[in-house]
C-alpha cells in the first residue's frame, strides 16, 4: 500500500493506495460521528463490509446511475444528514463509484459548510481520476457537473478489494482515465506500453492506479481551482467525449474520453500540434483498450453538443486539450464551426 | 472611501467602504459577464441604478425576505445563469440586504463549481457584517444557514448611499452586529460609548462600518472555514439570538443578536467570567439600540430550539461565545438543561 499526500492551498488530503488500505479506516474514523452514502449497487455487493467498518452508523442509500446525479439525489442525502442530526464535526463517508463520491462529496461540502469527507472509491475510474483532487458535483437540466464545488476529502481510499466485483465494463471506464494519463505524462505511457498485454490485469491496475493518483495530485496541488489553467490538462479527450456521452449515451464515461481523445489526436495531428508517431502510439493505445470504435450517426449534431459544455469559457469557442510532445499538452481553441468541422471530417474519413 | 482587504488563504477579497465606493464598480466591471441578482424590493428602490451600472446585463429578481432563502430561490438563480449561459469566467453581482447575498453567494460557489463574486451589500447588516467574509447559506427545513458554502467574494462594495433608503429598524438590526463587534473590540466599544448620542446617524454609522470589516477581515483571515474557533468569537450572542428568531420570529436578526447578547451577558457575569461593570456597560449599550426587551413567552421552549441550532457541535451540550474581559471572548460549553435553566432563570429574574 502507498501514501499519497495531495497538499492543496484549502485542505490536504491524504489517499491511502493498494492492497489493504481499507484497514486504514480502522484509524481514520476513530472516534468520528459517521454518516455513509452509498448506492442500491455497492449495498448489496458491501452489506457486510459497511456493517463491520461502520458499525451502526446511519448509510444513504442512493438509486444508482448518472441518470441519479441530480439535485434529488443531493438533497436525499442532506435530508438524511439533518434527521441524523451529524454536527459539523461529523464524518461523511462516500462508498461507491464516481456518481456516489460526486455527489456526497458535494453534500459533504454544503452541509453546515461543510463536514469532514472520507471517499472509498469502488469503481477503477473513482480511484484512479474522481475521487482525488476534490470536484464535487451534480448534473443539472442536462449539463454535466454544472453544480459542484471544489472540497478536499481528507481521506481516499483506494483499495483494489473492489475491483474484483467490476464487470470488464467497468475496467474499461477506468482505462480511459488512466490512458488519458498516460497521454500527459511520459513515464505512465512507457509503463503502459510495457504492460500493453496486461492492461486489464488487476495486479496491474493496482500499480498503476497509484502512479496515476500520484500524477493528479502533482496537477491538484498546482491548480486545485482549475483557475491556472493547469488542471485544465485532465480535460483531455473530456470536450469531445462529453458532448458524445451527452448525445448518444450508453457506453460509460471512460469509454467516451478514449473516443474522445481519438477524435482530437487527429486534430492535434492536422494542426501540426502532435507529431503523427506520437498520436499513433496514443491511438493504438487507445485501440488495446476500445477494440472497436462504433460508427456515430449526425456526429455534427453531436459536435455542437459540445460548444454547451461547461468547461468552455469564451463564447462562441470551443476549448481543446491536444496531446503534444510525448508527456506535454497544449490547450486549443477553435470557432464552434471549425470544431464541428474538424469532428466531421475526421468521423467521415477515418472511422 | 477605504479600501480594506481580507487575505484568506482560498482567495483574497477587497472591500471598498465609504462613500463613492460604488464608483469602483467601473473598474471592477469592466470587461466582465455580469449576472445581476437582487430581490424585488431593491429592484424597486434601484432600477435606475442597476441600468446604469450593469447595462443590459440579466438579473434575477427573487421574492423578498427571509423565508424565501430556501432550496426554491437557489435553484431558481443557478437556472437563470444556466438560461442566460452565464460562463465560469462570469461574475455575479448580489445586489441586496443579506439574504440576497447569502443565496447569491452560494450560487456564485455552485455553479460551474464558482465564478467570480461581487458583493453589493444594500443593509447596515449586510455592510457591516454578512458581505464580507465569505459564509453563504440558505435555510433548509427551520434550519438557519444549513446549506452553504465558505466562498469569498472578489469584492465588497459598502456605500453608504444605500442607507439613507433604510428604515430606521433596518439600521436597528445592523448595530445588532455593530454593537456585537464593539463586544469583542475594546477601540470599537469606545467609540460606540463616546458616540451613544448617535448610533443612528448615517455619518457614524459610515465611519463604524468600515471599522466592523477591518475588525472582521482580521478575524476571517486568521480562521476562514471556523476551523481553529476563532472565526466562533463573530457568533457571539448567536446561540441565543438565532433560537429566540427561530421560535418567535417577527423582529431583525439583529435585534435577535442583541436580545442574546444581553441573555448571555447575564450567564456570563453569573459564572464569573464577565465582570460586572463590563457587562453593564455591554447591556447599557444594547439598551441603547433595543429600548426595550420584549416578554417572551414560554422561553424554556425556545431555549430548547437553540439545541438544535448548526453551531452547537457536541451533542447533548450547547457552546457559548461570552463577554470575558474587555475586548476578549469567552467559549462556554453547557449541557442543554443547564443552559435551559439559565434562560428561564434569567427571563424569570430580570426582564
Amino acid at each position: 500500500m502507498q501514501t499519497i499526500e495531495v497538499k492543496t492551498k484549502s485542505h490536504p488530503s491524504t489517499v491511502y493506495c493498494g492492497k489493504g488500505a481499507v484497514k486504514q479506516l480502522d484509524h481514520i474514523l476513530d472516534g468520528k460521528d459517521v454518516f455513509v452514502v452509498t448506492d442500491k449497487n455497492v449495498y448489496g455487493l458491501y452489506k457486510g463490509f459497511i456493517a463491520e467498518n461502520f458499525g451502526g452508523a446511519p448509510v444513504c442509500v442512493l438509486p444508482a446511475g448518472e441518470r441519479h446525479k441530480n439535485r434529488t439525489s443531493l438533497f436525499m442525502i442532506l435530508d438524511k444528514m439533518l434527521d441524523a442530526r451529524v454536527r459539523r464535526n461529523g464524518t461523511l463517508v462516500a462508498l461507491g463509484g464516481g456518481v456516489v463520491g460526486d455527489m456526497a462529496g458535494l453534500a459533504a461540502s454544503l452541509y453546515m459548510r461543510g463536514v469532514h469527507a472520507v471517499q472509498i472509491p469502488t469503481t477503477l475510474l473513482a480511484q484512479v481520476d474522481s475521487s482525488v483532487g476534490g470536484k464535487t458535483a451534480i448534473d443539472h437540466r442536462g449539463v454535466k457537473n454544472v453544480i459542484g464545488t471544489f472540497y478536499q476529502p481528507e481521506y481516499v481510499v483506494c483499495d483494489p478489494m473492489f475491483l474484483s466485483t467490476l464487470p470488464k465494463r467497468e475496467l474499461k471506464c477506468g482505462l480511459g482515465e488512466i490512458v488519458k494519463t498516460g497521454a500527459l505524462d511520459a513515464e505512465i505511457l512507457d509503463k503502459l506500453e510495457r504492460n500493453a498485454e496486461r492492461l486489464f490485469d488487476l495486479a496491474f491496475l493496482e500499480e498503476i492506479t497509484a502512479d496515476c493518483v500520484r500524477f493528479k495530485a502533482g496537477v491538484v496541488e498546482k491548480d486545485e481551482c482549475e483557475r491556472s489553467g493547469l488542471r485544465k490538462c485532465l480535460n483531455m479527450g473530456h470536450t469531445t467525449g462529453h458532448a458524445l456521452e451527452l448525445f448518444y449515451g450508453r457506453r460509460s464515461h471512460g469509454e467516451y474520453v478514449l473516443i474522445g481523445m481519438l477524435f482530437e489526436s487527429y486534430i492535434a495531428e492536422k494542426l501540426d500540434i502532435c507529431a503523427h508517431d506520437h498520436a499513433e502510439e496514443l491511438r493504438a493505445l487507445i485501440g488495446r483498450v476500445l477494440k472497436r470504435v462504433p460508427h456515430f450517426k449526425n456526429i455534427a449534431d453531436a459536435a455542437r453538443a459540445a460548444l454547451y459544455d461547461k468547461k468552455n469559457q469564451g463564447k462562441n469557442e470551443i476549448s481543446l486539450i491536444l496531446p503534444a510532445k510525448r508527456g506535454e499538452f497544449a490547450e486549443l481553441r477553435l470557432t464552434d464551426e471549425k470544431y464541428v468541422g474538424y469532428i466531421e471530417e475526421i468521423a467521415g474519413g477515418i472511422i
